[in-house]
């Protein structure tokens, strides 16, 4: 498969310009994701400098998506009572051309999750945010045939480099943005490609911080109507301010405060000097 | 509207004689509010010196009011399933003379929580807390005459400045205190007010510190009958704590953990010194 | 009632020796917890080295047991939405023979709460974790005699002295084992006894850090068959870690990030060098 991957300057470039408009347009970003994340979603929606709501229910979602710049649908704490409110909210967002992120916390681990995962499918996400073993399962779902094992809890089993065929023929498939995170992203529209190689291991250590990153790459997406940018540089700022926070922060409690810190002081300055790709 | 202003002196006389009431009686404060702000307003409450319940269901709301000093409602992540819980709530609080804070979030964005607040409203809160946005919403709601735009999403698109006259009619109406926060605050009961203009900047950029906010609202409103000295205090006081707290954090992360560290240091002096009224 | 004391060296020596497994191994912990909790629980078991996982939902949680090393349920902001989860998921557990550790969060406030704790201990908890208030109340539940007051609140209303016999006789009647803890905790399965001694008063000032100490309870359960030395050592690590905590921090929200660390830092020569009994 012939691609085109762009490099560390480009996107640095494009990183820089979409987080200036951040700053200045502060999109409101309509978030229904899950009750562990919905602390740190909020508060590393605000400190990149975008307005969160959190609203799930089927009687106010339609409504909202129409004021909404974009929509992050997250499955973890996954439960029947949110499910019409997700599938109200993505309906609206596809019929109103507005950029939805699905995040499949846990795909792969029970048959449920993968028919919640099938049905939000339906609704054509704008990108999909996942560790490897989230985006194999939903390439799975989306009938791609994919060898490898299953993944065990909600933590990824399965580096991002055995993810890369499923998210390519994924995103081909479905016509969306697929983006694998990990120590090294990858990032795809089935044609580009963006592997940010920043990040830090704390991250990992630190629970919901992946879920907060879908909430970004939305906020991004609110902003061009370049989805696959938009995620490269979601994913590529989000790496950057982990790498700057793990530099003043040994603990996992520390590295929380820190990155929220660094989502907010992150500067085009410290794109252009630390932004690397694989 | 003929009112009377209270100064920053008695404010802070008044403030200072409640915060030494809180820490002795530890006031119990039963919480029914949103998931996204139940972690920062349960460890604001316990901050401040009260001891919080977070407990909404229906099948047990009316009892556990029974035990509690006070009881806040916020209707952040709304849903069907919390509403007979508030509602039960609700009337038993008014039931039993109980002081009750309605905090309407979002109040003016969907039609669907404008409903749910028009139904709380019945119940007759003691204390309304909201921004701006918010306070203008619930005064429409109950019947004010307010000429100003539709707000965006879940943060104020109006200045507290705007809210004033809706604030006033709305108290006298109802019959409770009006609390709209902000960069001034303005805390009315319909014939004296209140314009605590302490605070922060970061306080905008933590999500949920509002929220949190209501629920001190509400444990200050179970140390003393004067519902309005309550809310002014309470306001002040977070206002005066946010403030000390911008002195030694420069990001929201930081600030977020200095605010609480703040609210359990905050004393007498401090708030001599510091509470300044607009 | 004739027990054996456990020492703090014997205790010093398992404990550091499961926290080497827990390191090694880092077992999938499955949390049903509440709303306030599960941010601080999540990130309490992945500082300690667990792999957490919040799954609650009825249409799944069986077969997420099925994975999952141990279970943890909390009843903490009840609501019927959670129940049947519970109860398929701690009859999967009991089923499997896989440890659940049971947090009956506010017992004997409202009677709500206790008869679901009662619906609960028909599916055998493997420990009991809770307040000196919560494991009287449960003895009561399961029909031990106990002469003291009625809790108020969810805050605890006795000392763990109080709740001595009443954690004995319950851990024999249930053929579990029971953790009060307090100020001095006490560990018992009826025939043994820990009482680690750690612990600062910052950890009540902080909320849902009981909560957490539950799921990290369950982590250690899932390293051994012995339960009683899973939740001693768990308990014991845990104080050790909230003294170093508060030697570093003096407010709850500093506390709170300092805690956090200290679950990732802490070793074998904290716990040789810190660890007391009573």
């Amino acid at each position: 498969m012939a691609m085109r991957t762009i490099g560390a300057r480009e996107l640095a470039t494009e990183s820089a310009r979409l987080l200036s408009a951040m700053r200045v347009q502060r999109p409101l970003v309509q978030a229904i994701t899950n009750y562990v994340s919905m602390d740190i979603a909020a508060n590393a929606l605000l400190a990149i400098g975008a307005s969160p709501a959190m609203v799930h229910a089927a009687e106010e979602a339609e409504e909202f998506v129409g004021f909404a710049g974009a929509l992050v649908v997250n499955i973890g704490t996954l439960s029947p009572s949110f499910v019409p409110g997700m599938e109200i909210a993505a309906a609206a967002a596809s019929r109103l051309g507005k950029p939805w992120v699905l995040d499949p916390v846990g795909a792969g681990a029970t048959s449920y999750r993968n028919r919640v995962v099938d049905q939000l499918l339906r609704f054509r996400p704008s990108i999909i945010r996942g560790n490897a073993s989230e985006i194999i399962a939903v390439a799975r779902i989306a009938g791609v045939d994919v060898e490898t094992a299953r993944p065990k809890g909600v933590d990824s089993a399965h580096g991002v480099d055995q993810a890369r065929d499923a998210a390519i023929v994924l995103a081909r498939r479905l016509g969306c943005v697929v983006a694998a995170t990990g120590a090294i992203d990858f990032v795809t529209d089935g044609e580009r490609v963006a592997e940010p190689a920043n990040g830090a291991e704390l991250m990992t250590r630190v629970t919901a911080v992946g879920c907060a990153l879908s909430g970004v790459v939305a906020a991004f997406a609110a902003l061009t109507p370049d989805r696959f940018l938009a995620a490269a540089a979601a994913t590529a700022i989000y790496g950057v301010a982990g790498e700057m926070s793990a530099e003043r922060a040994k603990g996992p409690g520390a590295f929380r405060v820190a990155f929220l810190d660094a989502l907010d002081a992150i500067d085009e300055a410290d794109i252009a000097r630390r932004l690397k790709v694989a």
